[in-house]
């Protein structure tokens, strides 16, 4: 018996790509500067969180009485899912209020909670590859079982290879949208076809299949607002964070929103409450539950996010690559030139332009391109990226 | 199949009793006012942090450059990390480097972090009773069997009910000094036969004993500096976090520190970095992690509590109550003046005093008393005490 869980040496092999490419950024950058690297593999923004953070935190810094940072209920301060609550609502018009809400330690931790709350042993829940691969492990931790479901070739909803999914064991859909890792959004017209869908297969299994949407990217849009899940199929949870609209991913501060009208909301508002203190989250960060409510609308610029999209899409179509256009994210899915997506990633490593290969995300024959980066620096990767087609 | 996980379903029923209290205690609070409610109930201080926390935070709500709130390894910040090795190192002359210290969010999750990290399905973790019976569930949610062991009258350690529990599928024991509910804490030789103890047990059974020591009061004790677990057991990890001795429980920032000398150190970190980050941890918050190496050695004030454990001790022992005096941590753990300690914790209920049963911990017959409150307040329940002894 070896000191460490046998689950995790496995898991430890397939270790998460993107984080492997961060870090070798981190080393190379240390090596030969970072202005000498184009590390373009993790959603980190170098952006910083719009003015009215630091304007909350200086206020909240003032106050020593009242008890800011003590314990508090585990599903979050009332305030702060009041104010999460009625944003949905002018989105919405479903009157959720704040027992709906639950404040969590980022989606990751989100996501992990609300499947610890859901998941029996052997339970299936879908996902749609391409897709962030750690819902894998986050599935897995809960005796859960991961059933991948590829979508069509622009990376749409394929109705008929979810229906086929499904069977007795299904127990849950993840969806993202907008997309990671290809920027895509999903239509309401897809949302309502999808929602009907899952309406009539939880009648056939006998038993309600939840949807998960998972979405820290929603207001990062380039096609306005986009369709609200919860007005489209009632048995659905939104699963988000603050990490790329607030520019705080290192703060872990998001929130779950069950649907008002879940076949089974006392019960799993309940089940979460528990996962989410049992799995030692305990609450989300106080600090950060009390910065949202003082902040208004406030979110990171888009400009440069838009720009950056513009420059690589009209870029690389002209260099001979083949982009699906992100409608939402800051990520770009493209193409390889070569069959093999993880030779063309170390190539460009070769260059110090750090990509995540479509395998990390379950298609390869792709690359992933994140760019929420300054627009010089995406600007300067564009000769790289031309070197490397002309190469090959 | 019911929407949610079974094994959720079950342990709603026995949900946590200082949870259930603490729910209680805001319920009455918002009825008959906060002054007339003495919620003793859970360890939630109502003291601030000490002022050096907010002078941190104000000199950080000024930075908006650099990305303090960006991504950073899932292991921490280097530099908050290199902080805490140090105050260890000082402690114990170990020469620990960044690399045993891995940043949790909050001891909670550094205790599921741990676990996720070591355990294989139906592996033993020794828990000593009376305990914080979360760790139960933290045992659980990763596949391990809690297996428990009582400790002797004046809740030291017994080394026979330790010896006779171990065995082949002995993987972990948790201890925790100071002691929640009881106050007790561990001393050198205590330790030091513990650790001995684990060495010839590990070389019995053919694989290391891991010693996971859940230390959030360390700071908090009435004897002086207490010894430490890193010089008494190599196979040892502390487990710990801030929300006490920096009064930030609700900002869930804390610490994994590995042995240097752990038998399969590197793998056990690798081990709990993967774990950190697929449970959805993925790290520390980046604000609190930026707090701690700016306020040097600054901690909550003791007196109070000091002054609280000697107006509650004295005054309950001349009523007539059965107390053993804490070492540490705010909490007293009292022989209930009738057997059935359920029975009196709502005899006190009905006067509005909130105290745990210490069938929460895993021994009958006795409740707890969180004494973290205003002394004045501690002053004004002795009444109520005498009422409910005087009423047996």
């Amino acid at each position: 018996m070896s000191g460490v869980s046998q689950k995790i040496l496995d898991s430890m092999e397939a270790s998460s790509w993107i984080r492997k490419m961060f870090e070798e950024g981190a080393k190379r950058a240390a090596e030969i500067g970072a202005e000498n690297v184009f590390d373009f593999s993790i959603g980190n923004p170098v952006f910083e969180p719009p003015k009215e953070v630091n304007e909350a935190l200086a206020q909240l810094a003032t106050i020593d009485t009242g008890g800011l940072h003590r314990y508090m209920p585990n599903q979050g301060l009332p305030e702060t899912r009041d104010y999460i609550a009625g944003k949905l609502n002018s989105e919405t018009g479903l009157g959720l209020t704040n027992n709906e809400i639950i404040m969590s330690v980022g989606a990751g931790g989100g996501l992990n909670t609300v499947l610890k709350a859901l998941l029996n042993p052997s339970e299936e829940v879908i996902v749609l590859v391409p897709y962030f691969v750690e819902y894998d492990h986050y599935i897995s931790n809960h005796g859960g079982v991961h059933k991948r479901v590829e979508t069509n070739e622009d990376f749409s909803l394929n109705f008929e290879n979810i229906a086929a999914a499904i069977n007795k064991r299904t127990k849950a859909i993840i969806i993202n949208s907008p997309n990671n890792p290809t920027g895509v959004v999903y239509s309401a017209t897809e949302l309502q076809q999808l929602g009907q869908l899952l309406l009539k297969k939880s009648a056939e299994i006998g038993h309600t299949i939840t949807l998960l949407s998972d979405e820290p990217y929603r207001r990062i849009s380039y096609v306005g607002e986009l369709p609200n899940i919860l007005n489209h199929y009632k048995n659905s949870i939104i699963i988000t964070s603050f990490s790329k609209d607030l520019a705080l991913p290192g703060e872990r501060i998001g929130y779950m929103a069950v649907h008002p009208e879940h076949a089974e909301k006392d019960l799993l508002i309940q089940a979460a409450v528990i996962a989410l203190r049992i799995l030692g989250f305990v609450n989300a960060p106080a600090i950060w539950q009390r910065v949202l409510p003082m902040i208004g609308d406030a979110m990171v610029d888009l400009t440069p996010y838009q720009a950056n999209k513009d420059i690589l899409v009209n870029g690389l179509r002209e260099m001979g690559y083949q982009v699906t256009e992100p409608g939402g994210a800051f990520y770009l899915f493209v193409k390889s030139p070569i069959a093999d997506d993880a030779e063309f990633i170390a190539l460009a490593q070769k260059e110090n332009l750090l990509l995540v290969p479509g395998r990390a995300f379950g298609r390869p024959g792709y690359f992933r391109i994140s760019f929420c980066f300054a627009t010089e620096k995406i600007e300067k990767s564009l000769p790289i990226f031309q070197k490397l087609i002309v190469s090959l």
